[in-house]
């Protein structure tokens, strides 16, 4: 393995990893190698570039912290996260779509009764949302956990604007399905240019705006977990969604009122 | 832009560029992405597999401080670093070969004078250098900024031993441009595995080893910056370096004494 060149190097790290036991991580590895190589050799990437490259890597992660995943908004500017998610979708016609998690949920948030309001001081206009939990042979899903999440009319979720736990909620849904609770109108925002990320769409020409959505993570006993958004109709980002999530499926009206039904795949 | 899919989402994030005025960052991001989602789809990654990567390059940036770059140890241990420095050897066939930066070089070296014990307490078997710098032409090279670094023998750089600066030094060359200091034998040593890239290693079956070196970042006016080691001749490890930096040029014999001669290309 002595003078290998930059053709041959790639050989040499995929011959490095043949003790590996764990047969997907020998493939995910030797994969990932194999395309990174191929990225460097195609663009002839300089000593300088690579320091930039390293660098910004490291910004991002030191840019992360229990509340801001800065990674996750990389993956998500650059189309992996919505790539990942698509080719994950194993779900009957019936099912609703699913999209992006995004980079700002959190683990604890508050628990909500029905009809409470989640906006909990969060400013912006009322929304009073009705949903329903169906299974995609069309029965009501009683007691599906429902963590929802939104940002503020300023563009803001809690965990940016330094408040409390607000505008975003774990609820159930009733004996039939329906949940009801009153949150706010999502506006659409920018996301967070302040960090490395940010710093790459501005130096690429790109806008950081993400349509309005309210974010959505439901789970019912027996069904395949949906990870989803509902984007309000009307929205001027709907066709330039910096993170490449948006649905036809999933634009829905939100005046005053937000109504939708989800549709969950039984677990095969 | 709505309702793309897993084929359509890589020509969605290129045509997000199209604004980029920057035309090498825009080659540069292109070329990731199409490489990135490539690897992607052909491991047909899973949604928990996004989130373990995630979260290990988030570790990895997090492990990187002032004087610890977790981010070059991956890219090293992948083969990334050593590919990007074979890709941009423009060197003539009489000047001294490059290997990695490694993760252990720092800006803040002490400076040293000719006959100098650089290894300034690092505990380890007594090495009397004696090096030439030249030009390719075969003119000395006097005045030559020579930085160099290596591990004691415990395999410990200062940073990761926690000590003050030592067995790093930058020296100049005299008028011959020949420059004698003591340092201390090279051992081999593990690179560090109590991190991320460490893990990764340990879990893809992977041994961690370096073969003995010592650093040398070599600079003369008007002529191209020599990054390098020389290798210590007879290490078991010359022949599975963990970041597959060895180059036979750079083997030599280190006992008590280490002589060599680097040849510095001229800037065209």
């Amino acid at each position: 393995m002595r003078d290998i060149d930059e053709h041959t190097i790639t050989a040499a790290v995929l011959a490095s990893l043949e003790a590996c036991d764990d047969q997907r991580l020998r493939q995910i590895l030797g994969a990932l190698v194999s395309h990174l190589h191929d990225f460097v050799r195609e663009v002839q990437l300089t000593e300088e570039e690579w320091l930039q490259g390293i660098r910004f890597l490291t910004a991002t992660g030191q840019a992360c912290t229990d509340t801001r995943q800065e990674f996750i908004l990389l993956s998500d500017t650059l189309g992996v996260s919505m790539l990942t998610v698509a080719l994950n979708q194993r779900r009957s016609p019936a099912a609703t779509e699913a999209t992006v998690l995004g980079p700002f949920h959190v683990d604890d948030a508050p628990r909500a009764e029905q009809g409470q309001d989640i906006a909990a001081g969060a400013p912006g206009r009322p929304l009073d949302v009705d949903i329903v939990v169906r299974s995609s042979d069309g029965s009501p899903l009683a007691g599906a956990d429902v963590d929802v999440w939104q940002a503020d009319e300023d563009g803001l979720y809690d965990v940016q604007a330094g408040t409390q736990r607000r505008a975003r909620a774990l609820m159930k849904t009733d004996a039939e399905g329906r949940l009801r609770f009153r949150a706010i109108v999502p506006t659409g925002y920018p996301v967070p240019t302040d960090g490395p990320v940010g710093r790459m769409l501005v130096a690429s020409g790109r806008h950081p705006w993400r349509p309005a959505h309210i974010h959505f993570i439901i789970k019912a006993q027996d069904h395949e977990t949906l990870t989803t958004h509902l984007f309000r109709e009307g929205d001027p980002y709907l066709d330039s969604d910096v993170v490449f999530g948006v649905r036809k499926s999933l634009v829905t009206k939100m005046d005053a009122g937000l109504t939708y039904t989800f549709v969950l795949d039984r677990k095969e």
